[in-house]
C-alpha cells in the first residue's frame, strides 16, 4: 500500500484518529446505507409507497451487513460501488424491493454521504481551530512580552515580541475558521437529482422526497442536484489547504526559530538521529511544512475537477475521491500536529 | 516577452482590457502613489505632521511623475520598486523629505496597493457574474424547453432538457458569486505594519494613522498588519479559479455539444483551419478549458506561498506577483468569453 | 484510511498488487535490513571489522524480525523509522553492536532502500511498456485498416485510419520506454554520505565501504551523496507521470470514440448503472483520464521538493514519502489499466 | 499587462533577455516564415511543384513582412495565427499561392517552430550549466577548504566544508546537464503531419517533402507526427524545472547561509529596504527559490496537457503556449540569475 496513512511504521506520523474514522470506507458504507434507508422512509413520506412498507424497508437497510468484497470485485467493474450494494439491499429486502432507492441514483448516495462527511469534518475544524486559538492564546499568555528579532527575508530586522509573531499566526488561522460557515452552506447539501440529475422521476413527487430527504438527514435541499457543480466541494478543498498552509506557515516560523539552539525556541523531546545523539529536531514543526506543501499540491488537482463535462464526469469525480480524502486528513492532522507542537514548546523569545 | 498576455499576435485571444488596465504596472504606481499621499495626510491627521505639510506633500506625491526606469534598475537590485519610488519622492519634496513614508515600509505600500486592486477586481467579477447570471437566463429563456440528451460517464443516459443543463452551469457560478463578499471582508483591507510589521512606530500614533489611512483609502483596518498572514490574498485567488473553473465545465459541456456538427450546438463565426476550409471550430469554449486548467495550476503556488515565513519572506511573497495577476487576468478574461460565447448560440439543443 | 490504495471497496479499481507489494512497508522494512546486512559485510570487506564478525551481525540482521509496532511508536517522535529499528538491532546483535550501521546515517539507509525500489519498478514499467507496445500493435493488426473520422478541436475533421490514431498512441509510449534507461542511471544508485553527506566517516575507509556496498547491492556508486540532490528522484516522478499521461491520452481517446454508442469503438464488459440498466460505461478509459490528472498533479510536489535545503530537509524529503508511492502506484496501474482496456477492444473503426 | 516578463518596474528582476529573445513572437513569426520559406523549396524538392516556382515563393516568403495587427486580430477568431498568415502570404504571391502551404497545417508550422526553438533554449541551457559548473568549481577553488556547520532537520550536525555543500549543488545541476541529449532527441523534431495527421497528403510525396524539410530546418525527422503525442515537450519541460529547481535549493541554502549576518556567507550589494537602512537583502537568493516554485507549480499544467485528445486538442495545446515560454524564461533566468549571485560572494564558510 503506497500510502502514508494507515502505513504500518510511518502511520503514526502522518494519521489523524478522527480523520481516518470519518473519511474510512466502514463509515463510508454506513452514509450510504443510511441515505437509502432515509431514502426509503421518505418514499413513504411523500406517499410512493406506503408507510408500512417504508419503515420495513428502511429498517431491513438499517441492520443490513453488505458482502463488501463481492461490492469491492464490482466496483472494478461499474466504477463505484453503488450498483451492487443497491442489488445487495433489493436482494436482502425480497418483495419490498421496490422500495429501495427507487429514483435515485449513485451519485445521489455517494454525494450525500460526501456531504455529511464534509460536514462532519467542518465540525472538527471548528472545535480545533478554536482549541488551537485557545493554545496560542496560552503562548502569548505565557510569553507574549519576551522579545524576538524580526526577520525580513530571513536576515535580521528588528526587535519585536513573541506576540507579534504568534498574533499573525492567530490571524491566519482567524481567517479560515471565519469561512467554515460559507463552505457549510454551499458545501453541506442534499444531493438528488435521479438518474440524469433533472429530478425528473417518482411521478412528481420528487419534490416531496427531496424535502423529506432534506429534512431526515438534516441537510438542506438546494433544490437542484449539483452532481455537476462541484463548486461547494472545491471550496471545501481550499478550506483545508488553507488550514494546513497556516500551519506550515507556523511550522516553518517553528523551524527557523529551533535554529537558534534554544535561544529562541525550546521543545521538549524532539527527533532523534540515527548517527548524531546530540541531536533534538524538531519534527514536528518540519511536519506542519510538510503537510502545508502537500495540500498546496493536491487544491490544484481538486479545481482540476471543476471541469466537471456534462451531468456526470467519471474522470473527474474518480479524481475527488483520490485527493480529497487525503487533503481532509492532512488537514486535520495539521492541526493536531499544531496543537501538539505547541505543547511542547518550553521557552520562546528571550 | 513570454506571456501570452499583451502578446502581439495572441493577445487578443487572452487579454481581458479591464484586467490588462487593474492589473498593470502604471496603475500599481498610481496606487502606490496614493498610498503614499495618503499616508502624508493621514500623518497630518494623526498629528504627526503639520496639516500644512501633510497637504502639501501629499499634493506633490499626487503630481510626481516617477522615473520609472529609474525604479526597474534598483528593483533588480532591492527586490521591490518602493526604496527607489521612496527615495525619488523624498527627493522631490525636498525639505518636506520627513513627511513622507514616515513609518511605513515597502510592503504596507504594495499591499495595501494590492488590497485595493483586489477590491477593484471584485467589483468587475461581481458584475460580470452578474451579467453572466442574466445571459444564461436569457438562453433558458430561448432554449430552455428544448431536448438534449444527458451525458454520464459521456454516454447517452436520458433525455433532459436545455435548462436542466444550464442551471447546472448557472448553480456554479451563483456559488462564485456569493463567495465574493467573503473575500472582500477578508482580502481588502489595510496593510499597515511598519518595518517588522508590529505598528510599533511614529511614537504612539500608528493607530491614529491607520485610522486615517483606512478612512482616507475606504479600506477597513484589520487592527493588525496581515504582511505574513496570506490567507486573504489565497482566498481571492480561490474565488478566481473557482470562476474560471465554472466557466471551463461550461466550456467543455459546449465543446462537446459542438461534436455533433449542429444537432445540439449551432455557433456562428467559430475559428477557421488552415487546411480543412469546411470546419467551424469552437475556440472560445476550448479556450474557457484551457482558462480553467490554467488558473487550478496557478491557484496551487498561491497555496505554497501561503508558507510566508517570519514576518516577511522575499520568495513566497514575490512567487504572488508572479502568479496572482495572470490568475485575475484569466479569470476575467473566463467570464468575458464565457458571454461571447454565449452571444454566438444560434440554437441549443433540439 | 483515507487512500484509495487498500481501501475495502475501492481498491480493486486503483490497486496494482505489483506496485503495492514494491513500495510496501514490509518490503521498505526487508530493503532497510538487505541494506544494514550488506552495510555490516562491507565493513567486513573495507577492513573495519573482522569478516567473521560482519558475516555474523549480517546474518542476525538478515533473520531479524523487528518489532514495527515499536518502530511505528519511535517514528511519530524521530521522524523516521531508522533509529528505532537500528536500536533493536544493536539489542539484537549485542555484543556485535558496533558492527551495525556504523558511519552510516538513516538517510543512506532510506535512500538505498528507495533506489532498489526505484529500480525494482523501472524493471516492471519497461516489461509493461514493451507488452503494452506489443498490444497496440495487436489492435493495429486487427483493426488498423479501419477508417476513423480524425477529430481536430472535437471537431470532425478528415477521415484517417485507425492505424494513425493508435500510432500515435504507441508513440508516446515509446517515448516513455525511451527514457527509463536514463532515469535509471541518474536515479538508481547507492546513496551513502553518513552523518551529514561528506563521507567523512569510518577512519578514511569510507570508499571502500562505498566500494562494496556498490557491489553487494548491484548498485553504482556515484562516488558521492545525493541526499540533498533529489535530480534523480524527481527525473523518476518525471517519467511516472509521463506514463500515465500517455495512458490517459489513450483513455481520453476511448471515451470520446466510446460516445459514439459502438459506431467507432465497441468494449465488452462495461461499467453498470445503478439507475440506468442499458448503459455500457467506459470505466477503465475514463480511469485513465483520472490516474494521468492525479499524477500531473503530484508531479508538482516532487518539484517543490528539489528545494530541499541544506544537508537534510526534513520538510522537503517527507513530501516525497507522502508523493512518490503513489505515483509509482498510478503509473503502474495505468499500465495495467491500459492493457486490459485494450483487451476488451471488440471493435475499433468502420 | 499582468505579467512579472517584460515588466516596466519589476522586469529587470525577471526578465532574461536571451529567453525573452527566443521565445518572442518576432522570432515566432520568423520561424513559421522559415519554415513556409523550407516548405515552399522541400515542395520543389520533392516534385510536387517546379524548382523555380518553389525558390520564386520561398524567396516572397523570406522577406514578407505580415500585417501582425491583423494576425491577432484573426487569431482572436481562429484560436491560432496561422490561417491568417498564410493567407497574407497566398496574397503575397499571388499566382504562386499552390506554393505556399500546400499539405501543412497550422500545427506542423507552429510546433516545428516550437521544437527549433525548445532546441535554441537546450543550446542556452548547456552553454549556461556549463558556466555555472565553472562558477562552481571557482568557488570550491576559492573557499572549498573553510568550514561550514552541515545542517540536518535545519538543526546544526557536524561540521563540513564549503566544497561537501557546493559539491551537491554541483551535482544537481550536472544530472540536469545530462539530460539534455536526451530531451533534444524527444523534443527536438520536424513536426509533420497535414491537417489530421497522418501525412496523408501531397500524392504520395509526403515523405520526400518530410526528409527535405528535415535536411533544410536541421530538424530529424521522426518519421510520423507527434502533434497528439506531447511527451517530448513535457520531458522538455521537466527539464526546465529541474534547472529551476537546482537553483532554488542553491538559493535556499544561500539564504539559510545569510542569515548569521556574514558569519557562514557574505555578499556584496544585496537589496536595500524602505524602512532599514542597515539590512542587505540575499534578493538573488531569494528569487531563485521564487523561480523554483514557480517553475515547480507550471510543470503540473504541462502533465495536464498531455491528455490531449483525439488529433488535435485546442484547449491542452493552448495551454502549452500560456505555460511552457514562461517556464523556459524562468528557468533561463534562475541559471543567470545564480551565475549573479555566486560572483557576489565575498567570503563562504569560516
Amino acid at each position: 500500500m503506497p500510502s502514508v496513512f494507515g502505513h504500518s511504521y510511518l502511520g503514526d506520523l502522518f494519521d489523524d484518529s478522527e480523520a481516518s474514522e470519518i473519511w474510512s470506507a466502514e463509515r463510508q458504507i454506513k452514509l450510504m446505507l443510511l441515505f437509502e434507508a432515509a431514502w426509503s422512509r421518505s418514499l413513504g413520506d411523500a406517499g410512493v409507497i406506503s408507510d408500512d412498507d417504508a419503515e420495513k424497508a428502511a429498517m431491513a437497510i438499517e441492520t443490513f451487513e453488505p458482502d463488501v468484497e463481492a461490492i469491492a470485485r464490482e466496483t472494478a467493474r461499474d466504477g463505484l460501488p453503488v450498483p451492487e450494494l443497491v442489488r445487495q439491499l433489493r436482494m436482502h429486502v425480497g418483495p419490498l424491493e421496490g422500495c429501495v432507492h427507487r429514483g435515485a441514483t449513485s451519485q445521489d448516495v455517494i454525494d450525500t454521504a460526501l456531504a455529511l462527511t464534509i460536514g462532519a469534518t467542518l465540525d472538527r475544524l471548528q472545535t480545533r481551530t478554536s482549541a488551537l486559538d485557545r493554545d496560542l492564546d496560552g503562548v502569548i499568555a505565557r510569553f507574549g512580552g519576551r522579545h524576538l528579532m524580526a526577520k525580513t527575508r530571513m536576515q535580521a530586522a528588528k526587535p519585536i515580541t513573541v506576540a507579534d509573531r504568534v498574533s499573525v499566526w492567530r490571524g491566519s488561522f482567524a481567517a479560515c475558521a471565519d469561512r467554515i460557515d460559507g463552505v457549510r452552506t454551499r458545501a453541506v447539501r442534499l444531493q438528488f437529482g435521479g438518474a440524469v440529475g433533472d429530478r425528473n422521476v417518482l411521478d412528481g413527487k420528487a419534490s416531496a422526497v427531496a424535502a423529506a430527504m432534506s429534512r431526515r438527514l438534516g441537510l438542506p435541499d438546494p433544490g437542484r442536484a449539483w452532481h455537476a457543480d462541484r463548486a461547494g466541494v472545491v471550496e471545501f478543498a481550499d478550506l483545508l489547504s488553507a488550514i494546513s498552509g497556516a500551519s506550515g506557515k507556523m511550522g516553518q516560523d517553528l523551524c527557523l526559530m529551533a535554529q537558534a539552539r534554544g535561544d529562541e525556541l525550546k521543545l521538549s523531546a524532539g527527533g532523534r538521529s540515527s548517527a548524531m545523539p546530540h541531536k533534538n529536531n524538531p519534527i514536528l514543526a518540519e511536519l506542519l511544512v510538510t503537510l502545508a506543501r502537500f495540500n498546496a499540491t493536491q487544491v490544484g488537482a481538486m479545481h482540476q475537477a471543476l471541469v466537471h463535462e456534462q451531468e456526470r464526469s467519471g474522470a473527474a469525480w474518480v479524481l475527488e475521491w483520490m485527493v480529497l480524502p487525503q487533503m481532509a486528513e492532512v488537514s486535520m492532522r495539521s492541526l493536531a500536529a499544531a496543537r501538539e507542537l505547541l505543547s511542547k514548546i518550553e521557552a520562546l523569545g528571550a
